[in-house]
C-alpha cells in the first residue's frame, strides 16, 4: 500500500517538529555533540512512526521505503544544530515543537491504521502511541521520566485528534481541512495545558499524604 | 489465525493483574495523575503482549485485534486508580500481581510461539520474554533497573512455566488443568524468591569484593 | 528466505562480542547475579539483530528460528560469569568487544536490509540501527545516557562500516574479504575514537557556555 499525500504531508510534518524537539533537546542535555544531537532528532522525529508501522504491520516502515523522512529528520535535527545560537530565543517554546508532533503524528497515526484494517477504538488508541511514541524514546534515551507519564495533558490531546480523525473518516469527510482540525484541536489542548499547567486528578490517597 | 478461548482468557487474566501491578506503581511513583497512572498501568498489562506478538509475526497484536485486551488494561488500571484508598493495604503485595502476570504470560507467550510455528526452545524463550517484557518496561519508564536483571528468581521462574506448558504442548495433554498448573509452577517459584529474598549466585569475583 | 553462511558467521561472532561486552556490563554493575548477568548479556547481543528483523519484515526474528544465535548468546554471557575472575584484566578493554559487536553487526544489518528489498540509503541507516541497538538496550536497562548519544564515534564508525558493505555489494564484490573490510573499517574508527577520545563538534552556543 503506498502513502496517500496527504498522509505522507502530515507525517514529514510532524517529523520535521519532533526533529527540531529533539535536537534541541540533545543541545541542551550536556555533552551531546553533532552526532549525537542528529541521532536524538533522528529517533525523536522518526520513532512514533516506526512504531506505528511495526504494529499496524506495514512493515519496513515508511521511514525506511520514503527517502524524504530521512531527509526531513536529519535536516530538521542539523538546522537545530547549526542555528542553535539565532534560535536560543526559540528554545522556550521547545514544547511547541513537540505538541505540533504530537499533534500530527496523532492524526496519522488513526488513520493509516484505519486504512490497514484496524477498527476504531484500537486506531485511536494508536493514533494517540503514534504521537507519543516519539517524545517517550527522546525521554527515556536522556534519562527523564516521559512526559506521557508526568504531564496529565499529554495523551488525552493525542486521544482527541486521534479520534476527531477517526470520526472524519467514517462520515467520509476526511481531507486536509479535517485532518488540520483534528490536529488543532490536539494542539491547543496541549498548549492550554503547558499554558496553565494542568493536570488531571490525582488519586485520593497521593491527595491526602500531602 | 484466531485466538483459542483458553489463550484469551489466560491473557485477559495476565492482563488484568499486570494492569493492578503497574497502576498502583505509577500510584505509588511521584506525580503521577489519572492519565499518567491509566497510561503506565496499560503499557505495563499490554507490554509483554505487543512484544510476543511482534516476535512472532502475529501483527497487528492481539491487543489491536481483540477489544476486551483494551477494557481489561484500562479497567484494572482505572480499578486501582479510584479504589487506592480501601485498597491500600493491598500496596504490599503489589509483588504478587506482578507474579501473578509473569505467570500467565509466560503459559500464553509459549504457547503462542509453537502455534505461530516457533520450535522448542526458542518458544520457552519467548514465553518469557513475554513473561518478562511489560514489568521490564515499566520499569525503564518509572527509571528503575528493571527486575528481570536485579531479581534472581524472575526469568528462571518464567523459563520454568513457560518450559512445562511447551511440554504440555508437545505431550498432547495441554488444556486448562496443564496451563494452570505451568502457570502456578511459575507462581510459586516468584513468591519464593520474593519471601526468602532468594538470589542466583553471583560472580566469584564480585563476591571477594564485599 | 534462509540465511547465508557469510552473514550466519558474521551475525553469530557479532553475538558472540556483544554478549561478552553485556555481561561483563552486568558484572560490574551492582549487585547482578547469574540471571541478571545473563540476561543483560542476551539482551545485548540480540537486540541489534532482533530490532533488524522487525524492521526489515524478517519475522519471525533468525535469533529465534537459528538455535545457534540464542546459545552463543548465552555461552558468551556464562563465559564471562564463570571467568570474571581470570578475564578481570580484560575489564578495561570492555569498549573494545562493543567496538567489534558494533562492526560486525553494521555490516550484517546493511547486508541483510539489502536483501530485503531496502534501498541503498536506508539499508546504511538499517546497519548502523543494528550496531548501535544493541548497546543502546544495554544502556537504557542499566540507567546510562546511551553511548550513540555521548560518543562522538559510535554512529559514524557504523555508518561507515554500513557503507561500505553497501558498496560492495552493489559493486558486486561482496564476500568475506569485503565484509571484513567493513567491519575492519569500522573497528579502527571506533577505537581511534575511543583511544584519543575523539568527539565530533559540539554546537557553538553550547562551546561558548563552557
Amino acid at each position: 500500500m503506498s502513502e496517500s499525500p496527504l498522509l505522507l504531508a502530515l507525517d514529514l510534518a510532524g517529523t520535521f517538529a519532533f526533529a527540531l524537539n529533539g535536537a534541541i533537546t540533545g543541545l541542551r542535555a550536556t555533552r551531546l555533540d553533532i552526532v549525537g544531537v542528529l541521532t536524538l532528532g533522528m529517533m525523536t522525529a522518526l520513532g512514533g512512526g516506526v512504531l506505528r508501522d511495526t504494529l499496524i504491520d506495514a512493515l519496513p516502515p515508511a521511514t525506511f521505503r520514503y527517502w524524504p523522512y530521512l531527509v526531513v529528520a536529519a535536516g530538521g535535527s542539523l538546522i537545530a544544530f547549526f542555528l542553535s545560537r539565532p534560535l536560543r530565543r526559540l528554545a522556550p517554546h521547545i514544547e511547541l515543537f513537540d505538541a505540533a508532533g504530537l499533534s500530527l503524528f496523532c492524526v496519522t497515526g488513526a488513520t493509516k491504521s484505519l486504512q490497514y484494517g484496524l477498527a476504531v477504538a484500537p486506531a485511536v488508541i494508536l493514533g494517540a502511541v503514534t504521537g507519543v511514541g516519539g517524545g517517550t524514546i527522546r525521554d527515556v534515551l536522556v534519562r527523564r521520566v516521559p512526559t506521557v507519564l508526568t504531564s496529565g495533558l499529554y495523551a488525552i490531546p493525542a486521544l482527541v485528534g486521534a479520534a476527531v480523525a477517526v470520526a472524519a473518516v467514517r462520515a467520509g469527510v476526511y481531507g486536509l481541512p479535517a485532518a488540520l482540525g483534528a490536529a488543532l484541536a490536539c494542539f491547543l489542548i496541549r498548549v492550554a495545558g503547558i499554558r496553565y499547567n494542568l493536570n488531571a486528578p490525582v488519586a485520593p490517597e497521593t491527595k491526602n499524604r500531602q
